[in-house]
């Protein structure tokens, strides 16, 4: 996502035959359109991918029997990125998908964005959920049928079932993902490059909820959790927000005016869920710790209505494979009840990292998006753009007819002004928020060495 | 598609949910099980996929008005690959497309390796069908909302009307269809590396059927044409077998099996299209007119039924892209009518163009045909392993219990058989068949530089 809303009007039309799915009221289900009777997850949430939200723990009962089981098994130790796509597997964020992929559901993501289930239909899934082994761990599986996963102190995780392990060809998972095997993409390089030849797929059962003890469990609510706050709040509209940067006031514009719009629609209580992503990010983006403090503040400040907001932390690693990739934000969304969707300019994209171009076209990402398989039930709310109106000094929806008014602040812009200390123009970001990415940026000691410096905690 | 027959069995069982779709005559439908009443298109084929076979050629009546109209458009000259595609595009290969792909359609091909229809309806398209064009050509275009295309003797071959041009990002698209963008794929670099950073979609309207007068127009058939002939033979069911290498016994045998079979699942009357690939091929490959040449010894030597057989020429270029290219291979086989494909190890596979190894995994294309959206209704047969049987003399069914009684006969043996004028062992492939390749092999000069020399024409 693009830190600045520079983006095409919601006016654009996209490519036939498929058109936005920003459906009227009249069209709605019912049961979305009346509000709930009772506050319980079947009040007209949408349901989740596979008709029903999975959840791969261990009941508390086995949880015994499973660790001693687990002490027998060959160990296959996780690293940061694995035990994350534990945690999202686990609560159901991929449903329906029951552990780590097989190779005909890695195929099939490779080459179809999508996943055909048991009754036949389709469900999307564009980004491969795998767990790479190497020779050394492959000869130690041997014949077993399952496996234990530790984390990095060989404390069971997770056991994986009925087993298969299958060729990881890196190049071609990372030329169909990607759409491109140039040098220095970030997930590559953390997550492929050194990792093992062959990948192991199975069924998960999980031992224990995976906490992270960084002060921000508390935030990382569960698709399951998400779908009872949203129910509990009677909220007949869910809207999410995926981000991985600093919330400003084009953003919350933005989210105020979805609200709006979705009203007017007909809707009683549109709930925004602002959902940061919590896993994996590259070296210069703004880490967790940090975009939590700056969201609170926004939070605080009273630039979104904590009424009819939920935030709460997205537990994915990020992968930076635009049009791929955004399919998979909001597949994840629908499995925690989100009905509408916002998708910005140029969504999980990047510089190329070789070319001095972005790496994917920044309308590839909506348009996928609003033709991928399996996300039809999705409405899909493309980003007005907006920019800083220096006749109001606020951000406002760009208006071409007096383009002379409008600033784009760009990224690269507001960090430099960060780093700086200095202020960006009055109305651009709440001063508690500004004041979070100033201390940041001022935490960065230099490296000298003209690389990105290593980000300390919040 | 690998020259010998080294594959898995037909017992192997596919990637769950998907099974291999080998369905028994119990579900097939009633129009299949019946001998049809009349010979006519409508006793009992496959639909086409959209429902109606596509025709893009223009009205007899209209064809010198559209001539005149195409000396005031934009002139684009097409390469030989861009005719082949026309013509491809002209006959309905791959309907519902009704011309070059548009953005939408380029996207949702290199996506999804599938199209939405109007209808909601998914059918199959994993390769781009489309035409670049660069700066001072699209400059030239301007704001015209049509384009003539034009041969290399500036004939109007057909007008491009309601264009849309987007970029060409060559990049994502190889990495896409191919999973690797390693230097030296054969069709990238004939047909993308240099060609247009631009692409040029819409609707195709054809003024003459394309002709190649190379003597062998006569077995090129429209997927109307070969719809016709099965319906004229009675055909109750068709089976598709795609090459573009010379015929051997093994694959006699494996199509006559295939017809025994069929026979057995209560079929009457199955008929086999035997339908070698005759666009662009990388420089070694036998040449069209070799293949042909030695396809029809077959025939006259008795190898196969003709009374059964119908054999002719796919105008399709090859892009040499395993599984995403097989899907295309199939799909446009049921818009000639074919309910049935035979599939075999490795198809319009390659090996990788810089490191050692071939560049798909073997199984992989079976397993994706097997699951790709849009080919349900395809029935996939995969290959049975076929070697030299030293007992018999001939070819046969590999049977594991007595392995030191088969002789595998590589590609590379083959061929370095017939260059030096040596015989294979007996029953290999007809003796009329093996001496056209003799003299395919014969009239190749040596280069003396350790290149492929040029293939002179049959």
């Amino acid at each position: 996502m693009a830190f600045l809303l520079k983006v095409t009007t919601p006016s654009l039309s996209y490519s036939k035959p498929h058109k936005t799915r920003f459906i009227p009221p009249a069209k709605l289900p019912i049961s979305l359109l009346k509000p709930p009777k009772r506050t319980r997850i079947s009040c007209g949430l949408i349901d989740p991918d596979g008709g029903k939200l999975v959840s791969l723990f261990v009941d508390s009962s086995q949880k015994e029997l499973k660790k001693r089981q687990a002490l027998s098994l060959p160990r296959i130790g996780l690293t940061r990125i694995d035990l994350e796509w534990v945690h999202v597997l686990s609560e159901g964020w991929a449903s329906p998908l029951k552990g780590f992929m097989r190779e005909s559901e890695f195929l099939q993501t490779l080459h179809f964005n999508a996943l055909r289930i048991e009754n036949g239909a389709v469900v999307n899934m564009s980004v491969p959920i795998v767990l790479a082994v190497d020779d050394e761990q492959k000869g130690r599986i041997g014949e077993s049928t399952k496996v234990a996963l530790v984390d990095d102190s060989d404390n069971t995780v997770a056991i994986l079932s009925d087993i298969e392990i299958y060729k990881h060809n890196k190049e071609e998972r990372i030329a169909r993902t990607w759409g491109t095997t140039a040098p220095g993409l970030p997930y590559v390089e953390e997550a492929i490059t050194n990792a093992g030849n062959w990948l192991i797929g199975g069924d998960l059962e999980v031992i224990e909820p995976i906490k992270y003890n960084d002060g921000l469990d508390r935030f990382r609510m569960s698709p399951m959790e998400l779908r009872e706050e949203f129910a509990r709040r009677n909220a007949d509209a869910v809207f999410a927000f995926q981000l991985r940067n600093p919330v400003h006031n084009g953003h919350a514009l933005l989210m105020t005016d979805t609200r709006r719009r979705l009203l007017e629609m007909g809707y009683k209580n549109p709930v925004l869920l602002l959902h940061p992503l919590g896993g994996y990010t590259k070296a210069d983006d703004v880490p967790l710790s940090w975009r939590m403090k700056q969201h609170e503040k926004v939070l605080e400040d009273g630039v979104l209505d904590p009424e009819t907001t939920v935030v709460s932390i997205f537990p994915s690693p990020m992968h930076y494979a635009g049009p791929t990739e955004v399919q998979w934000h909001a597949k994840a969304r629908i499995n925690a009840g989100a009905n509408f969707y916002i998708v910005g300019r140029d969504p999980a994209g990047m510089s190329h990292p070789v070319e001095k171009r972005d790496l994917y076209d920044a309308d590839h990402g909506k348009k996928v998006l609003s033709m991928a398989p399996g996300l039809e039930r999705l409405n899909i709310l493309p980003f007005k753009v907006a920019a800083y109106d220096k006749t109001q000094s606020k951000m406002a929806f760009f208006d071409p007819s007096r383009s002379q008014d409008f600033l784009f602040i760009s990224g690269t812009k507001m960090r430099a002004l960060a780093k700086s200390g200095e202020n960006p123009p009055d109305g651009f970001m709440c001063p508690g928020g500004w004041e979070v990415l100033v201390e940041y940026y001022g935490s960065l000691a230099p490296t000298g060495n003209g690389k990105v410096p290593k980000p300390v905690p919040a």
